[in-house]
């Protein structure tokens, strides 16, 4: 059976950029999308054009800007925010409004003060409305996740007759276990009239650390695009991670999934996005953090050297890392001192390698790193003491 | 059914240590050992005692500190490894050895230069010479989650009959699925004779972003014990979150699971940890990110503020957290400057804030948050125009 491809729908520039701290300038914004559509994105979320004049303009922008992916407006089920997500992506090669509202019974009653009949008559005429300026009309049924599977199946159904080309079941809250989130994919298959016709997305929040587990759920029970952003930033603890999905579909091949993104350009996407967004990665992120390759404990170190993928499974290089790190810390072992020293020239016999790393631990247990300064320095004092000259 | 207990083994100060850039003193060690011990963890995995002086020395201040968990040492499967565990926990009230081996092929052929006998052989001394010192004997089959299941199982029946009480069935490369590890415990529970009688621990790197989702399909198959750290740091892109975890039990009251840690805590120890490591946790990490609870689209404040729960499913204050966050930028809409101008005594009729917002849009659109001093400035503004003396 040939691989069936997964939809990257990225919304670094609506989810991500709307996050405390965040925004851009016009000239950031289409520096990303530029970069995003070489990535190989297959749709470019650029903003919500009614928010702000400014959000309007970089939708505008990017829309002209964007060769290859969908450029993709959001908007509520209204239609002010439709005739102005269609007004702001015209010049767009792949136009695709994103409009929707919210389905749980929380949003209906808190949010709407509403009922499931005008929510559906809601969702059908807003569908209906963006249909009269763009093919592609992409709905999102907003909390999904805590939405009753059967009231989910209706909305769904309903929208599809009025012309949704793509499903976005968006567990909003991030409140689903992946269990839980396939199997609501699963239903919608089983029982939405004309599922097949359109795309189910899953677009998942990672409030309890599960919106990449969640998406490759959704997956494997019949979605097949995921929202994503580059470094998993958005909305509170942010969204599923694209490097992620990326390299799980990848990783995984008996899954039976690709996607078209050209993942060499991951880590750099990842800087650019950060350094210019100002939001920071930490060094234990999966993929794109500092120390994602980076071996410290002796026993890793150890395996590693005698062979790469004892504890690696991804190859650094084919996410844009040129190599895995060796560090020495106090918890290095002689495999990796002997290793690293001979990195910078030095040859060391076994006995030699005792003393010195004796040594090194001495060192070791004060610093936090041991840094190639310091194994110079420890190489020099040794040849003095020994009289040994090393290379 | 009553809840079942799931046991929390915390490895920040031996896995999450390790990792480049964070290594503590012990002054450091202990502080934050004394307070994973109040947190509620069960065990404490406090070192590799072995491997440095400083590390059996943390090790040994921290067995005689912590009164209430198990306080752990890890080792190889080799005599002076256990021997020096075995000494450094020699005051701990509740000592445990954790002892082990690689298991899969790539392991035993790569690392080892062995075979799968010789390797049970090992394991079987290992576990037995280390119940000589203690009761308490953990043994983890590393690599675990690419070894093939049959002989994991082999190896776990060993083990068992050796007298271990826990086994720990590490993803070391953090390469399984959630559906893929969750069966491997079940073929485990299903296979092993005696497993019924020890406890499964799920210990789960997230090289792939999986690790917290794995640990849970651990737990729903029959594991009973989660190793993690504070801040999901530790190897590489680190390990299981232990926030996310225990958040998960807490909002998942139909996994029928439950821990004892005291969730109030959980901000502060992970700005504790981070800030003693100098390893910062990104804005959007999931429970103790500083975007965690912040709202900052216009569509969530507007829900938020009319009802927490439209948007948050963990009431800050639980996790310690004073309270969530209307951030205002150029997303927000009319409610979140309304909540915002009236949190600092501005009182605005829909008039008024019509006005307003078009002002407010403005400044957003060129600052990336709107704060408190720039809504002082805008009404100071406004009263002089319109001569209206807010109060």
């Amino acid at each position: 059976m040939s691989a069936e491809k997964i939809q990257i729908f990225d919304t670094t520039l609506r989810d991500g950029e709307q996050v405390p701290g965040c925004k851009l300038n016009k000239k950031q914004k289409l520096e990303i999308a530029a970069r995003l559509d070489e990535l190989g994105v297959d749709i470019i979320e650029a903003g919500f054009p009614i928010s702000s004049p400014g959000d309007f303009d970089a939708v505008d922008s990017i829309s002209k800007l964007v060769k290859n992916a969908t450029v993709c407006g959001l908007t509520r089920a209204n239609k002010k925010d439709i005739e102005s997500a269609a007004k702001a992506l015209r010049h767009a090669i792949k136009p695709r409004i994103h409009t929707g509202i919210g389905t749980s019974d929380s949003h209906i009653v808190h949010k709407f003060n509403s009922n499931r009949d005008a929510i559906i008559e809601r969702a059908v005429e807003a569908v209906t409305y963006a249909k009269t300026f763009v093919d592609d009309v992409e709905f999102y049924a907003e909390d999904a996740g805590r939405t009753d599977n059967a009231f989910l199946a209706q909305v769904c159904e309903e929208v599809i007759k009025a012309g949704a080309t793509v499903l976005n079941i968006p567990d909003t809250t991030g409140y689903c276990l992946p269990f839980e989130y396939g199997n609501k994919i699963k239903y919608l298959k089983d029982h939405v009239q004309g599922i097949d016709n359109v795309i189910i997305s899953c677009h998942n929040h990672n409030d309890l650390g599960l919106a990449t587990a969640n998406a490759v759920a959704g997956a494997i029970n019949g979605a097949r695009q995921i929202e994503c952003t580059i470094n998993g930033i958005g909305e509170r603890a942010g969204n599923t991670a694209l490097e992620e999905i990326v390299m799980i579909f990848r990783q995984h091949k008996e899954l039976n999934f690709y996607t078209d993104i050209n993942a060499q350009m991951l880590t750099e996407l990842s800087q650019l996005t950060s350094e210019t967004m100002g939001m920071m990665v930490q060094p234990n992120k999966a993929i794109v953090g500092s120390n994602a390759f980076a071996h410290s404990s002796g026993i890793h170190q150890d395996g590693v050297i005698k062979n790469r993928e004892t504890y690696e499974i991804i190859n650094p290089a084919d996410v844009g890392v040129n190599e895995s790190s060796i560090i020495l810390t106090a918890r290095s072992g002689r495999s990796a001192l002997a290793y690293r020293l001979k990195d910078i020239g030095f040859d060391t016999s076994r006995n030699e390698l005792d003393i010195l790393y004796e040594q090194f631990l001495a060192i070791a247990d004060v610093k936090k790193e041991v840094v190639r300064e310091d194994l110079i320095g420890l190489m020099h004092q040794f040849n003095q003491t020994t009289q040994r000259k090393f290379a």
